[in-house]
């Protein structure tokens, strides 16, 4: 078969690597005699799979020891719940950094629950194509010991490339951008992820957790247990059933990582595969690039066409040449190229290719 | 390879079918030039698989045209904080059903969210080695429109034959007996189940509505977006990315009953498994089978050996012989042979052999 050049924001591609290597072990899993879907959370042979799942994210991510890692399940949109639940007060509320959708969306879902939420900036009268430096003084505004961000805006295309503050504590929302470039967790209470881009397929909710954010947890009274940090953290990740297949999934993705050479080499890849498609943006008037260069996205590559009545021609000739999920966010429109860590070098290289043609075709 | 004879409680067995069904959709889905986990959940042919899953469902379950049929995370221990938190309130609170671990948890998570949450009924002082009769008063108390049971006590082997009461709206936590018998779902405001017992891999939760079960949800105000009902229906399940693959298997486990002859013939294969069990377990005093007979669950079978010390070696001894997760939950001790859909005749006939053996061996 041909695997299609993959360009979708998540689901996203995985390594072919990894898939080749899931098959066989749906029908048979390590000595268990049956597949990995269908063995108990708590067997030994799943009880292998979360540890070591757990410390190759420890190693690959150098997630300090005094830190919990965890693995639930409703993506980012319930952690936008949990997070204000578990640390926001209202001596302590969370400040929230509004740089898009997702931002915003966490915000709205700290205000349903009652709580203040202030905003410390917001993007939206320039339509989110800017981001704020890190010594802006409102993202360190006193009195908001933690502050929440978007580390990279998928439908936008923006993206922190440093943590936003160094006074407060971090939440963040690294969904679209986690395990692609080294990351400061220390200066995170938490960090949490939906594993559909980066990490393996979607209903894995990764949750990095510092020992204050499981202070604050476990300070709260009436947490619904599945929606505790601390709890959580106590029953680690079992409080009832995981998701086994998308944990183990996202293990072999771990281990994919690995043998590529670790995150620092994903992440030179990355910027190689970011810095030749902003590179051919920037070469012509026929393309627009979306966003202010210094907060341009690794991860996702927004553009729009100069004269935009072609981009629907764009996305329709593209598929066509087996070049998928180029459309942009139907929020937003215009074109839109995700490349995490999965995506080929290669695949970067056919939409360049489909992209100089194009441009000759219609420019 | 051999596979085992597996009584997991789950995630427990699959059908062999859908398993070697799934591998090759892992590297090519449908005509995506990618597999079931890389494409978008809005591509259409992920609309495809969710459309044709809540169709198979309708048809199998005689689910109602006016219910919604939602596919979320979490497993039944979120949807003990969803359904009192979208249901429950001081008017109309949820009465219920204390049958069993499970059950329990329910009720706590619904004191946790400060309902009143009454107790109808509570089997604690039996040990749980028994239920309540359809036509007890108490299930049916008047100022509770809502009523929750468990229909399967997984833990305990006990199981409702019939709804528990016919004069208010039940909500049921039917995780554990789910599509292995038909089910009156007019009767039934809110019924839910993880899947991984008889409806595919862990890590989704079927959600199934009544009118009077989203009014309710919709006349809630500041529900976090995730756990509101009436918000997912609105969205279809895809108020953000849901479990796509976990979809997709459920739908092929689905599909596997269809081939099979529907809920009609399930429901005679669960009737005819068990009772074979139950009748070698009848069969000598050197087996003690736990739950009064009435209320005998077709799912997960449980029972002592007279001589408690044998256990063990029963455990032991099934294993070395490809018999898998016999031993009892941990809470309760004993044994315990989870027999659920895709368990075949074979498997309980290997365990009845055993059986013979040991008791020949031991008795």
């Amino acid at each position: 078969m041909t695997r299609v050049h993959n360009f979708s924001a998540g689901p996203a591609g995985l390594p072919e690597a990894v898939i080749q290597e899931l098959g066989p072990h749906l029908i048979e899993f390590s000595d268990a005699g049956a597949g990995i879907m269908e063995i108990s959370h708590r067997s030994k042979q799943f009880d292998e799979v979360i540890q070591s799942t757990e410390a190759s994210l420890r190693r690959l991510l150098a997630i300090p020891d005094d830190y919990e890692v965890l693995f639930l399940q409703g993506g980012a949109s319930l952690q936008f719940t949990m997070a204000a639940m578990n640390l926001g007060s209202t001596l302590d509320p969370i400040g929230y950094i509004l740089s898009g959708h997702w931002a915003n969306r966490a915000h709205i879902e700290a205000t349903r629950l009652g709580q203040s939420a202030p905003i410390l900036w917001d993007g939206k009268s320039s339509d989110y194509q800017t981001l704020p430096d890190a010594n802006t003084p409102e993202l360190s505004r006193v009195g908001t010991r933690w502050v929440h961000y978007t580390s990279n805006n998928t439908i936008y295309g923006s993206q922190f490339h440093e943590p936003p503050s160094d006074s407060n504590q971090l939440v963040a929302d690294m969904s679209s951008d986690i395990a692609s470039r080294p990351i400061d967790i220390a200066r995170h209470a938490v960090i949490y992820a939906g594993a559909q881009k980066n990490l393996g397929p979607s209903g894995v909710t990764l949750v990095i957790l510092s020992p204050d954010a499981i202070a604050a947890s476990r300070a709260k009274s009436g947490l619904p247990s599945m929606l505790n940090y601390a709890l959580q953290t106590d029953k680690k990740s079992m409080f009832n059933t995981p998701n086994t297949f998308g944990i183990f999934a996202l293990s072999l993705v771990l281990n994919w990582i690995e043998t590529q050479g670790g995150i620092s080499e994903i992440a030179k890849r990355n910027r190689f595969k970011a810095s030749k498609l902003y590179a051919e943006l920037d070469a012509s008037a026929f393309w627009r690039p979306q966003i202010e260069t210094k907060a341009r996205s690794l991860m996702n590559v927004t553009w729009r066409i100069a004269d935009e009545a072609l981009e629907s021609t764009f996305v329709k000739e593209s598929q066509i040449q087996g070049l998928v999920g180029l459309k942009g966010h139907r929020s937003v429109g215009g074109l839109r190229a995700s490349i995490y860590n999965a995506c080929p070098a290669e695949s970067v290289d056919a939409l360049i290719s489909f992209m100089k043609s194009f441009e000759k075709r219609y420019g």
